[in-house]
């Protein structure tokens, strides 16, 4: 699996793994909750202070909110190519604080692990990769065979609301051919994988209102209507019993799953009995491995994120509500776009409901890369290389991240691969990187540098 | 409208209100809130005491729960017929007690109301009914030409769970022919009403459930099922786009109206755009008069109560629910049961439905009494002559009380005719009876027992 000829890097990394965990614990030490706005300027002028220290020529940009970190190491050869890191400088906050065995912004290594606020969601795989650079220009004699450039944001946390603005009106700077992100957990089985893309969503309310009070349903029942049955009538209509979802238009611009995508659906290691046991479900309720992941990938879903009317508390009461409201949300792939399954969302409505508002909370587009990237295998074989393991190739998160800002509005495919171990905690107390987690991401982000190096740039 | 030669009597009643205030203030002034146990066996006695005093045999029973008070005035004579009284003689309790203007313990009169807990429900119409015994008895020389049996509950506030049991245990005791009851407010119309009868009540939740916790909906969602989804399809195999309930035979056992009450539900007064105006509905959902009442009355319902499931607080959060429930009541009507209503809806939730527990919360059976009964013209007739108003003939509350012990366990029809205004706050701060409806309960009561000694007995 080793064909990089990087042995030397990587025991160069195993070798520098005291100076690794200095400066990653100064960045895990400066607190930077971007929620509270706590700390926010101080991590990026520390952030690029750091890119500079490697060799970057770095800036920190300010923006409608927490400020933008950028860093960049040019070539001036244009036949390398350009690779653009993405990450993020900002952490959750760490309450409850107590339940943390040590505190969050002193970091500490126990049994292997490096226990902090940030250790693995993004600091320490975004140092991880600042690493991997450091150590492959050190191997390569204080250069790089690629363009690098560094986009690192303050609010991922707070849910990315400038990344698009700031893409936008930085796509000269920022402009690259591929796109690397480090954030998140290897694949359940331990592998490292590879993904390639996100669901979108959109996030809607729909509100049924009858009577302008709660009516006694004894005095009331039967001549006088009942949004939550008007609510449950309209859902009804929805989706077929094989859960198809019947908005007209609804799958009209999806696209079909290439036979890449199909074969990596049923590679995906999924072991059935164990998913259906951690969830408490019966196994036969999950369709088999192939299924699965196109539902997951390849599919939009209508979901039910809440539904709430009438008396919800303890025993009975005998009531007709005066309202009922469901919260749902869409994960949506390519090429849906949020704002046009709105406005087909509302037109389903307008037909089938009566007195029911639909209110639209939050949307975000989906993000495909190719499989066929021709930076998909340079990458795959770097993952290879670095770890003796063959990567997961998962063509889409089921989740959402603002990954169309870099497929769509850069127009730049996107690959993102995550380090962190499984049980890394984040958002939760007693956040943790496993150091052979932590070292693992250094060869990884040098040995996908290198082979990024080997392509040609269109 | 005066047929019973009765004018001397209720000239009689007129002058004799500060006798009749006097004991009804002491009646008001002795709390008995059932759900505490606050004053229950003081007020039983006082209420045998005054039963005794009006000539009466009387006597407190205990029972499982609060006892029950017994009366009768036997002529002896078996041609005559036999009205049994019922009414409760507890009371709900009375907080906030800072929204009464007066003690609710303390009764004053204001503006020509009695105000105090129990003025209206119960007390007020419990003593006026025993006044107007009193006042024909003076007016027959110290006799009765009928049998009158008084039969009052100390648990009818909190369900009345003891009523059904007693009336078993005591059918010789209870024996009569019709049972006379006044609770509850005058027609909406201002109008005195006779009502025949009243929905049952059938109290069920159901829960779908899923996984073993909520999870992530971009995680998870697609092919992992969704309890809020299972349980929205069920219930949308309840009932059709008409609203009809598809639960097999649920109509099965339902009694057709007859056309008298097909007739009656034409003649109730309904003013439709002022009911949708103060339910804040446009009248167009609205059906007109008779269909209305057939709704309400001779029709079952299947009613959402409560929905809930997933994130319902502000805002938007990402879930597939671990469990989705419904909270439904089923306004019964005769013959259907709710014991075997209920089997067939575990069928129709076994048959449609996966992972759905069924709950039995609540039931009471439903009763009618036919507007046919050889009592129901002698009653309009004395209601009529008493008030100088036509009584609107009211075939079924929508609402359910627990009407069958006496014509399902009892075997006796029943009729109950309310004396309160409209606005006797019960169960609220300033619970009132208007003095006008206090003497005409009494004047209606002497008007009910004259006109019921004329008929002769089955």
């Amino acid at each position: 699996m080793r064909s990089l000829g990087l042995e030397d890097v990587y025991s160069q990394i195993d070798g520098n793994l005291d100076e690794y965990l200095e400066g990653l614990f100064e960045m895990l030490s400066q607190p930077s909750i971007s929620t509270l706005g706590v700390g926010i300027k101080e991590m990026s002028e520390l952030l690029r202070r750091t890119l500079e220290e490697i060799g970057f020529k770095a800036t920190v940009i300010e923006s409608a909110g927490h400020p933008f970190v950028y860093g960049e190491i040019l070539t001036g050869d244009k036949k390398k190519p350009t690779v653009l890191i993405y990450g993020h400088y900002d952490v959750q906050p760490v309450e409850p604080l107590d339940a943390w065995a040590s505190d969050p912004f002193k970091p500490t290594v126990r049994e292997g692990r490096i226990y902090a606020r940030g250790a693995g969601d993004n600091k320490g795989q975004l140092y991880a990769q600042l690493m991997g650079v450091k150590a492959l220009m050190k191997f390569r004699g204080g250069r790089l065979l690629l363009n690098v450039k560094c986009i690192f944001e303050g609010e991922e946390e707070n849910g990315s609301p400038n990344l698009g603005g700031f893409v936008k009106e930085h796509k000269d700077l920022l402009k690259a051919d591929i796109v690397y992100t480090s954030d998140g957990p290897l694949h359940e089985s331990g592998r490292p994988m590879l993904v390639f893309g996100v669901r979108g969503l959109l996030y809607v309310e729909l509100t049924a209102r009858g009577a302008s009070r709660d009516l006694h349903s004894g005095n009331w029942g039967g001549p006088v209507p009942n949004p939550a049955w008007d609510l449950v009538r309209l859902l009804g209509t929805m989706k077929d019993g094989n859960g198809r979802v019947l908005i007209g238009g609804f799958y009209q611009r999806v696209r079909k799953p290439t036979k890449k995508e199909r074969a990596a659906f049923r590679r995906i290691p999924l072991d059935r009995g164990a998913v259906a046991k951690s969830l408490g479900l019966d196994p036969s309720r999950l369709p088999p491995s192939e299924e699965f992941y196109a539902k997951l990938m390849a599919e939009p879903t209508l979901n039910i994120c809440g539904i709430f009317g009438g008396y919800t508390g303890k025993g009975s009461k005998t009531m007709i509500p005066a309202s009922a409201s469901v919260k749902m949300d869409m994960r949506l792939v390519p090429d849906q776009e949020p704002d046009d399954i709105f406005r087909k969302l509302v037109e389903h409505v307008k037909e089938h409901g009566r007195d029911i508002e639909v209110k639209k909370m939050t949307s975000t587009r989906p993000s495909r890369t190719g499989l066929d990237s021709p930076y998909a295998e340079p990458i795959a074989r770097a993952v290879r290389d670095a770890t003796g393991v063959e990567p997961v190739i998962y063509p889409s998160l089921g989740a959402t991240l603002p990954d169309y800002v870099f497929t769509q509005i850069l127009g730049v495919p996107s690959i993102i691969v995550p380090y962190a171990n499984i049980d890394e905690s984040n958002h939760a107390p007693n956040e943790n990187i496993k150091v052979e987690n932590f070292l693992r991401g250094i060869k990884c982000a040098a040995a996908v540098l290198e082979s990024l190096s080997r392509v040609k740039a269109p």
